[in-house]
């Protein structure tokens, strides 16, 4: 089934269908519950919402198989939420509004959700039936996925970044905030069978942006505004853009980011329709109240 | 190319291929050494021993795939270990004769150790070259071991019991302990294209048997011999084999369950080989000082 700009693949849908796998009546109903807290309601679903976005403009022929990618990329990134929101980490009370899982559920059965739901993600990529070209095409997904999350290059290997006595800070960044969103790029091209590589800019600065967001974001928003603690880079000493370049700065440099990352879409059958999707999408990076002129 | 009995696929250098892998130069270095501590020296690895055994017994002719299936088993059972030795389980200072992960590098590398090594474990299996029928066999290799792993029959929902008001312990001990053994049998016979079904029950009576000679030696053993907290069960009130069957008890229900096991273990091509294997591994499980006669 060819994926065209008329679909709608339903990610929430998707996303409920593996839950209902994973937290179904036979597993831990504690467990379960936690699963269902640290998926539902989410966040913005940009990362999956990009690597569909990619797909879809590629004419991407196997809607199934680029589904599955972007499932998988929205649980590792609530995977991360969980085990980053632990008590050795940034021990945040709050989460997209609610209490964080290890709050409402205790620690154990954070660090057991997170596990599951790492494991659920990359079981949704690989297993089931898939027709010829998706066959084929599933472990070089599945390949950009794990190196987006694991170790050298991924989100883990970007969290343990912060217990080094010095650290390149191009390259924490890039691990920590930026790996999910190139592999959401080389996800969505590998697919549709292209090569990932011409994308991967766009992961990049689309990464890149919505960290300075989220710096910006947590120098100037309120708990309550945010679903979660602020000013937790100043107390925890992060190195971030607004300490850098202050808040109109990183602002600048935000919509700098958006702009380079359009840039670098490559020629492709629906280039113009991803141009205005990502700019939309990214519209909701910029924090409302930051001027336009700034 | 063929696995046959003359053939020693090596488990370790093949352990030692992922890390060198995902604990590269590129990793930060802490986490690097954090994996390396909880991968080498490993313990019995019974569990891809068993895995290999069955894909021999069923000449399997995809030594690759069985081989990466072994290695997948062994780094899920180390990312338990980590996992469950946290703090918030059962802050266990020791395991394998040394610190484990968290008094090592410190709780947050032992989280993101644990779920780099998920990571790097369901990588192995799924990604780089496969030849025609271990390609095909592949995804069906991936299931048995997510099965054995995520939600809601493997071991993070086995952990995830514990935290129930109240637990039926057959379901509790079957993925706690069992389900990884299960996923080894299972994983064995879909490398070599045989119905893991049959061999289910090896599975489940290894598994069983492992747990029981793991409750007795933490009944009767010194830390300094088992290399880790002994005691434990006492102390944490979790049920188990001594408390229930009183150690001799425990050790002729150990013995009962290998034999189970042994005669479980379908007609196949190198049934008889795997036969004198799985018992001389087992005997490995009954605790020195234990009369035979008991």
């Amino acid at each position: 089934m060819a994926l065209r700009p008329t679909d709608k693949p339903d990610i929430e849908a998707a996303l409920a269908a593996v839950l209902d796998r994973t937290a179904s009546r036979d597993c831990p109903q504690k467990l379960a519950r936690a699963l269902h807290h640290a998926v539902f309601p989410g966040g913005a679903r940009i990362r999956p919402k990009l690597c569909l976005a990619i797909a879809l403009a590629n004419e991407c022929d196997s809607v199934e198989l680029a589904l599955r990618a972007a499932c998988a990329i929205e649980l590792l990134h609530c995977a991360s939420l969980v085990h980053d929101d632990l008590p050795c980490f940034d021990d945040a009370p709050m989460r997209r509004g609610k209490p964080s899982v290890h709050r409402a559920f205790g620690e154990p059965i954070a660090v057991l959700a997170g596990d599951a739901l790492i494991v659920a993600a990359l079981e949704t990529v690989a297993t089931g039936e898939l027709s010829g070209a998706a066959a084929l095409r599933m472990p070089g997904v599945f390949a950009v996925l794990a190196r987006g999350v694991g170790a050298p290059h991924g989100i883990c290997a970007g969290q343990a970044w912060e217990s080094e006595p010095t650290v390149d800070l191009a390259r924490y960044h890039r691990a920590k905030t930026g790996a999910l969103f190139i592999a959401a790029t080389h996800a969505g091209a590998a697919s549709a069978g292209v090569d990932g590589a011409p994308w991967e800019t766009l992961g990049t600065s689309i990464g890149e942006a919505y960290q300075v967001a989220d710096d910006i974001q947590d120098a100037i928003a309120t708990p309550e505004a945010l679903g979660k603690p602020c000013h937790q880079d100043e107390h925890l000493e992060r190195p971030n853009a607004v300490a850098q370049l202050g808040v109109q700065g990183a602002a600048r440099r935000l919509r700098e980011l958006i702009e380079a990352g359009i840039d670098s879409i490559p020629d492709c059958p629906g280039r113009d329709l991803l141009v205005d999707l990502v700019r939309a999408q990214s519209q909701g990076f910029i924090p409302k109240g930051l001027s336009r002129a700034a």
